[in-house]
């Protein structure tokens, strides 16, 4: 017997059908002898059309408004899989954040869970009744609703699982796991069978968009085994657990890629203490989160500072660096929207030397020039064109033995 | 200043655009300096679309989940109008019936209203924040939400008019108020200003159906003033208040009819005590309301009896008298469906003679054949062959003297 969490997101309950088939999934669980609690998001398109009521009514609505209406959506479903349970003979009972209850900060439209009480929901499972609980929201400090921004269910499974003390939580989403690498980059891409939270992590933040990054870090935290598997197949899918549960550790688990980069240049700032401070501070004032840096050694007592921050922080980044441009007493700077992230992630690296180097070994062989090289415990991050992304994942995958038999 | 409780009805507030009028109605009182909470339906085929749902999963729904999924309809709502409200200027904030609380019994999908704690409300109120209050729904004792049933939304509104001691509830509907009788039937039926809680019952209960009956009985029992108005025309409507309000008393305020009857004649019953209860006593047990009753003077130690009820109720009632037959030892039971119930309502006839001696001789002077009669207070029933319903509403609303200029 063990205690699951199992959470289906808004394509998997898109409709009556849909329902049906995620309640005959629960009941293989309960059939199983284990103790269920599920968690649902809005059936898929219902929330995008609450939000577009709001935006309508008034561009600039009250966030604790439009969490009202928001919040809705995940009620519905979570009724409507009880009553599909239950027409299986399978005893459930629906659940909204406010009942569990679930509290919140008071952030409306991106709150933090702050506790969840699970006593009544744990006397419950232990009765036999399944626990159908409304994800992406809760009951602020001021007792209104609150909602956890898009893609908050996740958070809602994995934190509903530690208060649980579950054995798992099972998060069914349109793909069936966690690859080496996007599979349709790279046709001989893996499914991974487990994958360190860390890892997950560093896939994530570089755009193996599986999990939300929120509900991996609090799954670390809190020592919750997730897996990640399809809600429309039927086998296995990629445990993401502590890394002491991995017991062959891969030396490179995947290889990530993104695009959303961009690269600035400050040239020729003066080489004396405090610019850096001078120049990173200007753009954290502005909000602006960089990524890579490197420093090149100073020639005439200046030097060139290049980094990467978020494509979409581009302007703000060089509206801030000209604001500064007195302060600093740079010459000039250089953006680069045309450059791709590499990262090759895994934990093995942190016993294993001569990672990095076969990286760039394997990029110089296609000719491939690296820009920045950035590094962490387990993973080696470099800037190239973004002309090269393809060529440089797939020979990365390859060089690693990745690539699927 | 006053306090009032504004209505708005599921056609009211059926898109944004409607909505958006709403919040213009409501702008309108609160800068008339009155304090104002507002209680919604939720858009008009929402909750047809949810109780299908809820149908298709199970015909057997569990009327707590069903209650649960129902009363997101008017939550949507209640958010979107605060949304509203609030980009006119004026401030506002939704209420779910859970966050009142608006106390209900447990008797999920029909509860019934039990307390409305309604000092926070008023507390804003005062301070000048519109309380847009989610109508149809309530808490229930095992902290569920419940629903009060199909129009429960008006009787969430008189409640809430209650407990919060406010000068008026004004419930916007699809037509402009109450009428001496149907305008259908009747191009010269004028529009009411005034009328008593008792004639609104006795007209409601006979077909004109603008107010749900629960919500008038609770206006009754309150004290609550109770305006019905069109929310699509901007003109006053009909007032239902305490008769005491009511300086000039028509002997004669309405004519209602109704086609939902049907007539039952038990024949040759023997006459001794106890067999009238043998027989509604029949019909009791099998849950059968049972309206007017007639009984003939006994000859030859038998007696015939007559009566109607519900349409709907009639096989039901046929079979619980076939059951009883032995015990009540009548010859034959004749029914009839073709019959129509015309009534003259009006509080004035408490003090006035002749009212019902009118409406026969009027009747007589068309030839129309009454079968059944039965009195009450401030009512004068008749049952007559249906053909005939429009030409006895006709000629008796102009023997009254209720026909406009």
């Amino acid at each position: 017997m063990a205690r699951i969490v199992m959470k289906f997101g808004g394509t998997s309950v898109a409709d009556l059908d849909r329902i049906r088939n995620v309640a005959r999934r629960v009941q293989r669980e309960v059939e199983a002898g284990h103790q269920v609690a599920v968690v649902v998001s809005a059936m898929s398109g219902t929330t995008n059309q609450l939000v577009s009521w709001c935006q309508s009514l008034s561009p600039l609505h009250d966030a604790r408004e439009y969490d009202v209406v928001l919040a809705t959506g995940e009620q519905i479903t979570t009724g409507l899989l009880a009553i599909a349970l239950q027409d299986l003979g399978v005893e459930a009972r629906s659940w909204a954040g406010w009942q569990v209850p679930i509290q919140t900060d008071g952030a409306h439209g991106k709150a933090r869970i702050a506790s969840i009480d699970g006593a009544e929901l744990i006397r419950r499972m232990g009765l036999g009744q399944v626990a159908v609980v409304a994800g992406f929201q809760g009951l602020g400090p001021d007792y209104r609703i609150t909602t956890l921004g898009r893609g908050g269910s996740d958070t809602s499974a994995v934190a509903l699982a530690a208060a649980l003390g579950a054995d798992r939580c099972d998060i069914y989403t349109d793909v069936d796991g966690v690859y080496t690498t996007d599979p349709r980059i790279v046709a001989k891409a893996r499914k991974l069978s487990r994958i360190s939270y860390e890892e997950m992590l560093e896939l994530a933040s570089v755009g193996a968009k599986v999990l939300q990054t929120r509900s991996v870090e609090l799954a670390m935290k809190e020592k919750v085994r997730v897996q990640v598997l399809s809600s429309f197949e039927d086998r296995p899918g990629t445990l993401v657990v502590d890394e002491e549960e991995i017991v062959e550790k891969e030396v490179v688990t995947g290889i990530a890629y993104s695009r959303d980069e961009a690269k600035l240049t400050v040239r020729r700032v003066p080489d004396r203490p405090g610019i850096a401070a001078a120049v990173f501070g200007a753009l954290a004032s502005a909000n602006v989160n960089v990524d890579m840096i490197v420093q090149n050694v100073a020639e005439d007592g200046t030097t060139d500072m290049t980094f990467t921050v978020g494509r979409s922080d581009l302007p703000r980044a060089q509206e801030a660096l000209s604001h500064a441009r007195q302060e600093i007493g740079y010459w000039e700077i250089l953006a680069d929207t045309n450059v791709a992230k590499i990262s090759v992630v895994g934990i093995g690296m942190r016993s294993h030397a001569g990672i990095a180097s076969r990286m760039f070994k394997t990029l110089a062989e296609k000719g491939i020039n690296i820009q920045v090289i950035s590094t962490s415990e387990i993973k080696v991050s470099i800037l190239i064109a973004a002309d090269y992304t393809e060529l440089a994942v797939r020979s990365l995958h390859t060089a690693y033995g990745l690539d699927a038999a």
